[in-house]
């Protein structure tokens, strides 16, 4: 159970910083490593940004890098951290695209930078449920696994549940 | 994958708490239905506390309170969170008085209520791999997932790992 | 040094919010009861919020609501936490409407529901300043305490600095 | 108001650490500069590590280093942080040997390095009174500022009060 995992970054409010000049949000360098960091994280993870955006910015073209990243690495478990918006769409493109790995996407409500976002309780579940989980692409998002064809974003709770 | 999870407070590092007058740890009450919420937790989790203490006080009348509440609660998915010195031995009991169940076992190398713990990375790996896991007894930890049978926790590291 | 102090809220940084929804930043309550009880505060402060808005929203008739309860309440010991667009602005009005009493503008860089505010450095500079100056309008913000006419804010830098 | 701070760390609680691997607190570097950092802090702070000790543990030659220090060094304004249990005494030694400095001491309930501290508000204001206020010594605690004089820490609710 002590394989690498490969974990790419794609931005999402994960990542999100406060500008303190403007007053608005934006996307800097990535926390995934000081959060590996916090919690101590004693199975290798490598880290790799492939982009910093809002994943309502995320593009077919986008996904077809993240596809084709996925494919070519050699690691097997895969965490994604994206934008909740569009998380779902992504994993149905990996689900086609990179069908023999176990590939899981996780997110936050709140952005890192916040001291009471829900992050570091999401990239605990991503990295653990990647590890136990058959090929497929998954969420994981405040305490729920889903599969990838079984799960959408409320958008007016803003909560992921299962189709039914 | 939705249906409700127990909980079960034995105490450990992850409710430590520092007392202002004296300067040393106790335990009050547990920081874990406050860390649920922080993890906008969207499964059912029961909270039960049966007892507070450090995992080196753990004897196996104790074991047996925790091994008797999971077999008696309806739910199947278990979490228990422990101190860590112990918590194999917790964990071997429990795979053998409670076989049917999913059990996993976490804690923290730091206390919560320390901003920089990893409880909350912790708890979340171990809510997602409770409902992915087959029955059995298993220790989340730091990223890592351990069969009962398979972990031991390296005492002057004071790290988790594998036998071999 | 004990006598009570006012603390009038109207909105800033300092209580911005994270829209989980939306993406966006918004104010709900203040967190100013809060940063009160985490300083620890010994000293009695008196909360109000007169409104929560934008410092840039902040308009003349905002000035005089602000000047008028410096004045009615009883406290000669007042802190203001204001955004810190116009603070300047808001301090030059106070200091000439409101001469007799000691009134510290404060904010932040950084929302306090960012882990990484300075809003509680600033908080207790503000709230240890307010009872040992002078009667008078000051700005105490980033460890630095100005008199109100001799501060202004560097918008390229952010950062508040002396006229000469 | 914007000549150099000289601060000395002396220990205390502040500065304690939770050791991982033993369960207890003890002391590694000063999480000052980062403090500092989180602050935002805009006046220049020196930080000079004096000692790094509970202040049960501070003895008369230990207060001789301090006085010694402040007497020394070119700043004129000192600020000490200092564990809280014997600050009011090293305050009257340096109220006596080192006249003619503004010197303010302040400390912490709660450790630094846990999220719920008072620290920074603490620091915040010492940094602030410490610029305003005429020489002598002071204790800048929890919104109070007190001169070395009128101070005593209540053993029993670990307040630090006026002593009539």
């Amino acid at each position: 159970m002590s394989e690498p995992i490969r974990l790419f970054v794609t931005g999402g409010t994960f990542d999100k910083e406060y500008d303190e000049i403007r007053g608005t949000l934006y996307f800097a360098d990535t926390h995934l490593p000081q959060m590996l960091e916090m919690g101590r994280c004693r199975v290798e993870v490598k880290v790799r940004t492939l982009m910093m955006i809002d994943s309502l910015d995320m593009t077919d073209a986008g996904r077809d890098v993240i596809a084709h990243n996925c494919a070519e690495v050699a690691e097997r478990h895969i965490v994604i951290t994206h934008g909740t918006d569009t998380m779902v769409d992504t994993a149905r493109t990996l689900a086609q695209k990179v069908p023999d790995k176990t590939i899981v996407l996780t997110g936050a409500m709140i952005p890192i930078a916040f001291g009471s976002s829900d992050g570091l309780f999401n990239l605990g579940g991503a990295i653990a449920a990647v590890q136990v989980l058959p090929p497929g692409a998954y969420i994981t998002m405040n305490g729920r696994v889903f599969p990838w064809h079984d799960v959408r974003k409320n958008r007016s709770t803003g909560i992921f549940e299962a189709l039914e």
